[in-house]
């Protein structure tokens, strides 16, 4: 080893060793007599002293050492005359003997510190430089945790991990595939999995009983913010269980992932249905690290002469607690917020609970006060509280209003990111309509079983029907979802004459997957978790790309390779395929 | 759960107890009265029983079940009364009281047993039943519980586990690329990486310090019996060591591996250069499971006028020990065995050292017995033993010689599958000359550092320079190999212009890696294992297919799920691609 330690163990108790130390020179304080640095390494930094009084010559070979020059010195552990109690090192510095320069360096391009002046574009150029940086390295570092804890867990429970093929096969239905020409197999395509939802169910018809892969998926999309073209998946498919067994299966995953990477103990997850979630937050992934629920108005505001409201599909509203002083300006600012595009809410109404008891509403006008003691009451409003409410189309509305909600919530401090509130949401729609195609939609996927109770209602109103799906929804965000597979094959046929397919269709999709169900499948169902998300969500984070090592930008580039680029003539000519560019 | 218990565990201590299965019906009895079914999960197999004296009408209802048919079975333990303990459960079976079907099954299209009467190609196609059986299960078991024990001596050693991106770019230099069209950037294309090496490299310039990958790895090369074009590699890299220093760290990784998974305690590993692996074993990943290593003749055969032996560039001997007792027969017949194309020696010259002590050879004009005697000494034969000599060409010959040496282990028992003789191979050339390109190529990678002492060489005499590069080989397979890598700039430089690179080729090819240099890289090195090797040898398998869940075939098919295959037009036209088949 080129060292005898590293930069971020020698303590008090090492004061005295003769020590080896390898690292980048983060920064040096060149004080004339005296000059200190720091040196770097994944596991720290240590501060190295250079004296000229001690030893003139090295002192001056050591002045022109420049920034991330990586270095191997030799020296004496010391005690610090000034201590830094913020660092694990900060007691000691090494007295340096000697030093050799394994590598200079040019200056870099941004700051290599805790807090860069790079912009984003320059670091992400430049990544293996960001990498050095401690906050990108520290995610990193969180991420490897999280798969391990995972891994444990699973493995533990009796999982089994299998590699399914990067290489596969394209399917029409869905996100857009990679595809990857096969040049033994002229005019022919792989296509990279979006997920290995097929291969675990056929495992499970493999008998494998316990499937887990922690697992790189691709998709073709026009990228949005924190979209990946290759992301990865926690992946599970479990055999002969119910919904409830991997419920239970992956609530314990969870919170053995919280004990193990942040040490937070989880109370059992709550669960609320997605016909709850969406009365009660607006979306179907609620963020319930604070209550502020919607309260549907409508029996408390209509007759009154109040157009807006009377004319309203829904008349939504929440209660901000402790909000009353929010002052005229506020409330104007926050209804232009409302008004913007993104929300699309063509006004806002509110109502102050003040504190000597007296209601006062931006609609007076229409309601008196013993109407609004009637809002109120229904919003269980009491002084002190700000009452906030939307109108307008139903399913508009209660979307404005989520995104109020949420604003609300942040606007309150009460989305702290180190406060963890995961839920299980169940009973999705099995499925959902789709003006664009004019036919019904898998929700989730076609395998998805509907809940027994309902497998009568697919006949008679498609749109009723819940599935056997979950989502694990924490503060807000979703990092898993699952089902509980069909596996029975009149029930599967049904299901695709439902989706509008085919006998043909169905066999030239979902063929191979078909046929394995004729010889056996067992009862099964799984789960997938967003990695790359939970990692986000662990790390508090709201990026995902600080939690993956070399990530892509919007257009699907990776700047540091200069990837995609062009491929040679022979390439071309070798895959039996040509450029058109359009 | 649809059991309480898996078809694995009950025993003697359970009988009494009423208990839930749910598993496939591996096979059933049919004797009238009394019918006997084995009922297997991925745990084991469990005898039920269905008495009609008992239960007349269950027993009705059971008869039909077919093979493969799923099953949920609720009755008692019992114990048996004809025991078998070859298996875990052999001591009981299952009253049964009432069974749900699941699921029917087809008849399947080989026996789900041990052995089996399918063939590959039907077992490929329905590789999910394939799966169900007990050996292709236990292979992919083994290949998790190896991954699983890897990952916790290399998270152990501080190593991190870092995902490298799928999405790269191509490199003409090395195999053929697979490649992946982007829509977003059109014209232009991703490869997927055949090694993360870049990248792990990147790492250790960011700091990362210590880096390992469990990875799927892609090359498109025309595929030989047992390579595929997708692989895993256990892929690491670290900073601030010597080759010592990774040579102690993956000899502790194989150690840890087979202790774990084999419960076999090695030794620590044997070192030799593969100056003297050529020598003595006439390849460069010896089997050192048996000694018999190959002797150079050339000063006790020459000058006696046998033609064959003095116009040769070569005359190797091996001394089978033993072997004398081989027939005339035997020996034609081996004879023959050499003299076979993928073999190529002309002839076989050979010695029986008789019992009585007499010698006696095939080129006895030529070589009277004190000549043998000679032989005999140099080979340190003795009596029983039997001398076989190849000559010729020097390449050629010291090739075939190493495969009528593995070929004559086989034949004498000495290529124990349960026996494990790792070893070092190290002191690799650097560079090889091609007489294809006519140009020096790089053994390992361009990246690979010469060794120190060899430096001077590189411009008098570069085929001599050696390498700071290792392979670990076990009982002739090499499963894992790697080198110290060049961090100094000017000597990357150098090596370039060996390799024939102008300095715009190498910025073109291996431009972000050398710019990534320009800012601190510390000394590093690594090396990758061929993960599915190394499964099918703790297997004791000689294909690696079946430690694949879902391998392809030798023209790089997937005959299950039918891929590669076409796709279509709007496809294509998206990617701004046309298929132009040759």
């Amino acid at each position: 080893m080129l060292r005898t330690h590293t930069c971020g163990e020698l303590t008090i108790q090492n004061v005295g060793q003769s020590v080896t130390l390898s690292g980048w020179l983060q920064r040096s304080r060149d004080l004339g007599e005296v000059i200190f640095m720091d040196l770097r390494d994944r596991y720290g930094i240590t501060q190295l002293v250079f004296n000229a009084q001690v030893n003139a010559e090295l002192c001056e070979k050591a002045r022109p050492l420049g920034r991330e020059f990586v270095l191997q010195i030799k020296g004496k552990v010391a005690e610090r005359s000034s201590k830094n109690p913020k660092m694990p090192t900060g007691d000691i510095e090494i007295i340096v003997d000697e030093f050799t320069v394994w590598n200079v360096a040019q200056t870099p391009p941004f700051t290599i510190e805790e807090n860069t002046d790079g912009g984003d574009d320059i670091r992400m150029k430049y990544r293996y430089l960001d990498i050095r940086r401690s906050p990108v390295k520290e995610a990193l570092l969180l991420r490897a945790r999280v798969a391990s804890a995972a891994r444990s867990y699973l493995d533990e429970q009796n999982f089994v991990e299998v590699e399914t093929p990067v290489l596969i096969k394209s399917t029409p239905e869905g996100a857009r595939d990679f595809v990857v020409p096969s040049r033994m197999n002229g005019g022919e395509f792989y296509a990279l999995p979006q997920s290995p939802q097929t291969f675990k169910q056929l495992l499970m018809v493999a008998g494998m009983d316990r499937y887990y892969q922690i697992v790189k998926c691709f998709r073709d999309e026009d990228l949005r913010a924190d979209r990946q073209p290759e992301f990865t998946q926690i992946d599970c498919e479990m055999s002969f269980i119910e919904q409830e067994d991997i419920l239970n299966t992956f609530e314990g995953m969870i919170r053995h992932l919280f004990k193990k990477v942040k040490n937070v103990t989880l109370e059992s997850l709550p669960r609320i249905t997605f016909a709850e979630a969406m009365r009660d937050y607006g979306n179907d992934k609620p963020d319930i690290r604070f209550d502020m629920k919607i309260v549907d108005m409508a029996d408390v505001v209509g007759g009154k002469n109040f157009k807006v409201f009377d004319d309203a599909g829904a008349v939504l509203a929440i209660c901000v607690k402790g909000a009353a002083s929010y002052t005229r300006k506020q409330l104007d600012e926050l209804t232009e917020w409302v008004k913007r595009p993104q929300i699309g809410a063509t006004g806002l109404v509110y109502m102050r609970y003040n504190d000597d008891n007296t209601l006062k509403s931006s609609v007076d006008k229409f309601y008196p006060e013993e109407d609004l003691k009637k809002w109120a009451e229904k919003c269980k409003a009491s002084a002190g509280d700000l009452i906030l409410v939307l109108a307008g189309d139903a399913s508009k509305t209660r979307k404005a209003m989520s995104e109020l909600r949420l604003e609300m919530g942040s606007r309150m401090g009460l989305r702290d990111k180190d406060t963890f509130c995961p839920l299980w949401v169940l009973d999705f729609p099995l499925l959902e309509w789709s003006e664009e195609t004019n036919r019904w939609h898998a929700m989730h996927h076609p395998f998805t079983s509907p809940k027994p109770e309902d497998i009568s209602l697919l006949e008679t109103d498609p749109g009723k029907v819940r599935a056997n799906a979950y989502d694990m929804v924490i503060n807000g965000v979703e990092v898993g979802g699952g089902s509980i597979r069909i596996f029975n094959k009149e029930l599967q046929a049904k299901m695709f004459g439902i989706l509008g397919f085919t006998k043909e269709d169905a066999q030239a999709q979902f063929g191979f997957l078909m046929n394995a169900f004729e010889f056996g499948a067992p009862p099964h169902g799984g789960i997938a978790f967003g990695f790359d998300r939970l990692c986000s969500l662990f790390g508090g984070a709201d990026s995902i790309r600080d939690y993956i090592a070399f990530p892509k930008n919007n257009s699907g580039r990776d700047v540091m390779i200069d990837s995609p680029a062009p491929i040679s003539a022979e390439q071309l000519k070798e895959l039996q395929i040509e450029v058109k560019k359009v």
